[in-house]
């Protein structure tokens, strides 16, 4: 019933404003021992849910100092009660309460993912998509089962992974949102030039096109280490890359399955050849028309979630954004022309 | 009515067969003098019509030796009487008669692009589905406005065009079909990430990418000077280039219309931007999403097209072919795997 | 009277020595609001005169404190009256006075120029050479006409504008200035390879390297939008480039003008090659003899300049400058060898 | 017997000298129909034995012209009788007799491998002496029992392959001399830096150094298919490239070992960064000593075969070879200083 | 007297644990005239040994505040008697005296040396054993007569420069560590090459690879100007480099010796080429095997000497070292596969 | 008397029309032995005077033909009488008449310089003006006297070099033409520079400036070998390049001079930076403002001159020359806007 009361009481951090004061679950981002140039030690400590983070200083005469000095710990969460205030240092938490969140706040609605950033559409809307696509766009039926089968095995990590740490759909889910869309310009696509081109010899394979688009950053569940504060590169990430990594997941899927040899072959090399350049990562270029297709879905997928998010997240002013974000560039944002 | 028996025989040049005679309507292509290593001079002459092109000796003691000497010009169409065969030294031609073509031939069905490679589809029609996406999908009046008089007051040129010289699209028309086949998939992602970013601020304007990729290769007919042998650099597509040609033509034609300065700018930069790097010819890289959705549907299009020429023509055997084409790669033909 | 009086006693900042009081006239170039790490806010605020800026804190206690958060802008002259100081922390005022200054100011010489960064020498003076250039070394009557209209119609901005934002002859008339000096060596370099090249066809044509000279940079005054702190990218600047955005302008000036096509195609050529490289903005290299020279005269007057300007502000102390400049490369500064 | 008589007179083409006739095992390398300028139909045709290749005609009126039409096929081994002479217009051979190679020519010592260059040391002596280094230089067992079980498996092949089509160690036996040699140089420079640096955490592993060199370019196994003519990319090779396939190899091979997760990973990166370049085919560069050990030891032994070849065969006199080789630079070869 | 008893309290800084107090020669190497920013004035001044740099204030109420702003200097060595702490801020020093080393100290073991990082190995040992490298495997007694005399002339240089002031071997006797060891690899490689190419024309030359090994980086001697705090660069280090000055110590030490032309030219143009690249400070690439060998060892020398400081150094968690080191690039720690 | 005779009706061979007949003094420039497909033997034998060369066939059955297998050489002149013709194979001559040039020969005004391309220029008079600007424009009496005493020491060769082998000036005294061209532009640029920036530390020095550019290019002296068929790189051109040996003749001429040291190392940094690049051959980027200028003055004189030469002798039609020139682009011809 307590818990009830609770409930009725939870707040998202990222729905406080200015004076609102509430309890919310958080995940602890940082916790850094410093001090002011005259000499007054505090600990600097970071608490976000999935839309907000907030940073602010705990004082040596704070009533936390030595619960946080001893206990808290970046990367665990916790349940708070909180003022929230916009001041001139930004966004501040004044902790009235804080402990370590337990298997019972399940029932309060906690869930982990709810602190990190998300993607904004349902994952297990996106995931069902993406099935279905598999199910209706692969006409070659050892393809389709590949594919389904390595979706299937991976259901859980693609509805949690980020598609990159940075650059683009760094968010939970990410994966799995810029996989459909890439797919789906790959369905999409294949389709239009399977019709421009009837005649080419081989034929464009639109089942190894779209089995491609929906594999080629599997890899990716590979590279990076999932934990509760995100995603980091694994040993082998930063050795071997997602690249070979995807191939690997390939190769071990196929292995047990009837494939024609010349089938894998040019699956692999979508993946493979997918960021087009050798110091993007790719050891050979496109050489087939769906390698062709999927490394432009995903390279124009890929920029436009950059293009957006340097929009709506940089502070410049003037007609352009700054050029300080994973595009290296300018982005148009409009106005006195 | 001895045209109408004539045009009863026409034949195509390139639907000739091993021992086939016929008269057919073709283009010289090439006339150079020569001699053999033991100083036996002759004329290398060479004849096309849109799909084969036949090179060959005329000897100084042909009868045709004289004619061809003093008469005959490259870029000149002729009507000929000849025997086809295929030699050791490839295809050859035994000239029966020869004259230049005049203008009644038009009645027996001459047309000077009968006699260059052409776009498998209708010019007309063609267009007409360009104009028809115009209508439909640029919903702004003052770019559909502009959009659809810069198309009428070039369709001629349009229909006749090449895309480029060599690279993609070599041939009539084919700057038409690059553009609608540009336009069409820019119809589909500008759709697509509408719904995807509905909240980007400046929204991503569904009427500037479909303009944009209607014209994003307009400055090809100022970059191109058109004669019967083709297409070739005019002197301002020397110094200047069809991507600051391109947007003249667009500023000419805005001159006279009401148009807001940063729509209209904005439309400029999907020219300017289009081919995404300063080293192949765009002093800007895209930087709105219009200009990057336009560069992605261009790059894949133009690449498509020499993947499938490349296929097409290669005479290499083994897995691949030759990496001697304008993708400077080689491209992968299957097989022994 | 008032206002005679006090002309008696205004000073240049830029002249005040430590320890000075005076009256100065001033730009306000920053206002942030900071506070030092135990919580104490203050307003970190700028002002310069064309020589020197001075940077300082107004503290919460001061008397100006609720006049800098309410009315102070940054963009705005101010007169203001203060001591000046060389601390620890470099120089500083101590506001004693301080308003905005009004139109009758300008009776006690305010002007805004006196409060930008300017050229050595004198805008008047600079221009009157240049159009007597123009009217002695360019022989041909329609580019002579066509540069001297255009110098006409831009006067005023040309006497303002700097030639670039930061890299060079980053000042007020600085595109002057440097507009000068290259039409000053390209009339020295056509002088002398007409003399070294009499035969070469076409000729070097000196008109067009001269006319060349004087606008190659006029695309700047549409880059940039200027204001009383200076220039800042106009958003067609930012999209377009002044490469192309001075090529409009010769275009929209000779419009209504008598020019053989060829002429204004090479005057163009100079204008859209002049920097040379496709990544420093000139889609196209230099072409003809005119446009080489004015690129060298170009570059090399630019670069001096920033070595210049290196040399003249950098803070190293040994043999070189630091690499932190326009050129990204130390400069030799000498001694101990 | 008439076998023994016949094993008196086999000479090898290489060695026959002027004016020689004799009876040698050949390679047909060669077959393309042809024609003087004149029309004189002819086929120019090749043959080669371990070190040496004579092209030359084969005339209409020839007795072997027939033959040479219908039977005659490159790929395939020949015994010949002829007469070998220096022209000029190189070494030319007249045929007295040719018939293909069969079977029981085995016994007068035809074996493939006399007509293909080949390396000057006995593969069985490399082969033993690599054998050798990996049991006497790899300590830690479950690499060393890696690394022997892959030679073994691959034994035949190494001793056949070429260490690359063309660019170095281009014969057969060129890929086991090539890894040889870098797996002594490694064995040194494994042993020398372990003493340097006895501290480094983690400390360099000879095992995984060694092991490493062993099987950097095992790949190559999979990249090409041999032929008798020799090798040439396998499908394979040109979509994914001997780097990830050798990596294949030694994950297939660990399979079904017992060996720590962290050695095979650091086992893998040796094989994937051993070109060092994204752009000569390695996604990573080298990050452990291991690896930069491994690729300094491979681009050297490459570089010093491709200078010993082109100091062998370049025909360009003057102080430098020419630059047309796989270095595309000169080499010194000395004199007229 | 007080000496002794002072000797026998000496420690070394480096090895001063938390709390310890004692006395110990050390070099000062920064001082800094700083203030808080709520204006409290003080300065940051840092001293160091051979392994230990500590940074701290002294603030202008301490009993050194005078000395400190009016005597103290940087690159002055001096005597201190401090207490050792290492705090939230890092180690600290509280000064009980200092005062600078006077010419006496020596007699208590003071030698500059002993404040600047320096090799692990005796300078004199590695020396001697280059020296002994020289006599023993320069074949040519012209090479060998003058690789020993520019090292003997050099040997006290070469006991106390670094190898580079950053990249590698940045530490007193660096250089030599350095050579030798790049000339110990050289004699492997190049007995080994000797070995595999015995035919080579010219043959490799190994009188010329160690005596190139030996010199290749000599012209450090002059690229640096050396003083008590380290390497700086020269003005004619800035302004010409060390390959180029390196060979001019070699043509220099080369005039008044008997040598032929081509063999002083081949030992220069090792020197010339050992950095391969121009963008590296070549002008020219490897033209001759012993070229090709001495850049290999030098380059794998020094990259291996960037491994094993990244990997001592970098504060970095995590499986890689941060990419923030003269490698530019992440170093394998290995952990968590 | 007879000589008088000889010398009426001696001709020049590039004054020769269409069926002249006449006695010339040539360079043999080839000699190949070929044969046509068909088996006929024939030498291909080239002659050459300073601005015509030709190349003909001497058949089997000639009356020269056993002297030209025998006798004549390449690089050997000859005194000729011969009728010229221009033909469908160009220009050929029919020699009536060859000997050897000898000592008597130069009676009729035989020179070896008759038979190469050379400046359009008298070299006496440009090295006559150049020693004028050396005394004129260098203040400094030390690099004054340097700069008189190195082109004193080296009057003969500039007077015959080629400033480049294929790329510029490639002629005799091209070398000297190019070297006067660079320092007369540099005077007018040093002038200039120091009336502009009259206040730069340390300031512009046009003595080194002008001192510079005079011995900017010297080391082709030592880079080529010059023989009377043109220039070819020495051993030590292709291994150490000019821009060291320049700097090395430099600092040998310096040797025995009194020269402040800075002087000297601004000289020699003119030198070593003036290709800018280091993939051009300058280890150092301009780092003084006499490099620079000399820099800027150097390569506008060379691109200019290869303007000129592909304009002048570029086959090409259309309204550009081809691209394949040292260039690597094409260059304007104008015609057809």
């Amino acid at each position: 019933m307590g818990t009830r009361t609770a409930t009725a009481s939870m707040v998202r951090l990222c729905d406080m404003m200015d004076g609102d004061e509430g309890d919310a679950f958080v995940l602890m981002t940082l916790k850094e021992e410093l001090s002011t140039r005259d000499g007054k030690p505090y600990f600097k400590v970071g608490f976000r849910d999935s839309q907000r983070e907030v940073t602010f200083p705990v004082w040596q005469d704070s009533p936390h100092s030595e619960a946080c000095r001893r206990d808290w710990s970046p990367g665990q969460f916790y349940k708070i009660r909180a003022l929230y205030r916009e001041t001139n240092y930004g966004p501040q938490l004044e902790l009235r309460r804080i402990r370590e969140v337990v298997e019972l706040d399940a029932g309060d609605g906690f869930d982990p993912l709810m602190c990190l950033p998300q993607s904004r559409f349902s994952a297990e809307k996106m995931f069902a998509e993406l099935m279905a696509i598999v199910e209706a766009e692969i006409a070659d039926p050892a393809i389709r089962s590949l594919a389904r089968d390595m979706l299937l095995a991976n259901r859980e990590a693609f509805c949690r992974f980020p598609a990159a740490r940075r650059n683009h759909h760094a968010f939970a889910a990410g994966l799995l949102e810029h996989t459909l869309s890439v797919t789906r310009s790959t369905v999409y696509l294949a389709d239009k030039y399977l019709e421009y081109y009837p005649d080419m010899q081989p034929p464009l394979n639109k089942s190894i096109a779209v089995a491609g688009a929906v594999l080629h950053d599997i890899g990716k569940l590979r590279e990076y280490d999932l934990s509760p504060q995100g995603a980091d590169y694994s040993a082998a990430g930063h050795l071997i890359g997602h690249i070979l990594q995807g191939r690997d997941m390939l190769r071990e899927a196929a292995a047990g399955k009837e494939m024609a040899p010349e089938t894998l072959l040019r699956l692999e090399h979508v993946i493979v050849s997918h960021q087009r350049l050798p110091e993007w990562g790719s050891p050979k270029p496109p050489m087939t028309p769906e390698a062709l297709i999927v490394h432009h879905a995903d390279d124009l997928d890929a920029k436009l979630n950059m293009f957006a998010t340097a929009l709506a997240t940089d502070a410049n002013t003037g007609p352009v954004t700054s050029s300080k974000n994973p595009l290296r560039q300018h982005v148009f944002r409009g106005g006195n022309c």
